[in-house]
């Protein structure tokens, strides 16, 4: 009767493994990779190799805000021209790839690692919530942007800092949170009710 | 005025650039899977970088049937329990493992590696072909299936293969296709016309 299926080569199924362990690739993706690999020139294959063994060798935390950095003090941090007074505190270090993408803001960073998830087991000191704390007792600040993403554990992640720091410091340091409302471009008729009515709270008056 | 944005750290972008010349990854995805790394153990990528390098090293095709293998000849062509006489005409090793999966072929493979595009420049020379009929030359070879994709240029490849067959060897040697028609749990509402035709004039009698 039937056979059980041949199996493919040990060192094209490892790096199958490997892809499908990351985040977004499933079997079948991965199985692609790998075979689109095996066509391409080795070169390929070994450019990818080569920045994977670099990334983790390379990189480090930045000591002030935690961005991801070869350097430390990281690019950021050590321009002198940028506003010390002004921390935005998000949750991850894309965001401020995508905040400085939008060449909007001029102060510094703080990277928190995560967000506040009792379901995940995440608690503020598995953030760098302490370390935010001790960056703004160390004066020169006055304003903390509270900017984690709008999700639920966003927005209790930002409550809870806000408390923390309005606790330490009840005048003197302004507490902010990015506005919340209708994306630009995007059309009313298909906005989900809760940004529809954080929209119409917010509105602002035309001048 | 607003300054360029800050660049990555060099060796997060060759990361993100090296993730993103993979078919189906772009520049968004290529960020988050070259974070979920950094945030990672070092050694989830250690393991893909190795994957990566060894791939290359380790692989080689089978010089009977073209199919990806660390041995050569192949598992499957080592296999001496595998009927000889019959030959599978795939596209890519990929369909190798699709067909060893339905446990339901039990001859040898011969893998093209592509199929004849014109438009891309892919001719009969580019692809194994001279192989095949080589191997059905050294004789012994009864049925040669042409399992070729079911699209418009697997077909064409296919009535190819077959006509070079059936000049070399007119009589003694059955070409055959895999039969087209409704997909096993498909949904007759949905199939497309085509390949309702193709089900109904491949339609077969119910004994």
């Amino acid at each position: 009767m039937a056979k059980a299926p041949r199996s493919l080569p040990p060192s094209v199924q490892r790096l199958i493994d490997a892809f499908a362990a990351l985040p977004g690739i499933g079997p079948k993706s991965a199985s692609r990779l790998a075979y689109y690999l095996l066509r391409s020139p080795a070169e390929q294959s070994m450019v990818l190799s080569e920045a994977l063994r670099e990334l983790k060798l390379r990189t480090r935390l930045c000591s002030v805000c935690f961005n991801i950095t070869e350097d430390d003090p990281c690019e950021i941090c050590a321009d002198e021209s940028r506003n010390t007074a002004l921390i935005c505190v998000v949750e991850e270090p894309l965001d401020v790839t995508a905040l400085e993408r939008a060449r909007a803001f001029y102060g510094r960073y703080h990277v928190l690692h995560g967000v506040i998830s009792p379901m995940n087991g995440v608690g503020p000191d598995d953030l760098k919530v302490n370390e935010l704390l001790s960056r703004v007792s160390s004066g020169g600040v006055t304003e903390v942007i509270l900017a984690t993403n709008p999700t639920l554990e966003g927005e209790n992640t930002a409550a809870y800092l806000q408390r923390k720091l309005m606790q330490s410091w009840p005048t003197g340091l302004s507490v902010s949170r990015l506005a919340r409302g209708l994306p630009v471009g995007g059309d009313l008729e298909y906005a989900d009710e809760v940004t529809l009515s954080r929209a119409l709270e917010g509105r602002q008056k035309m001048t």
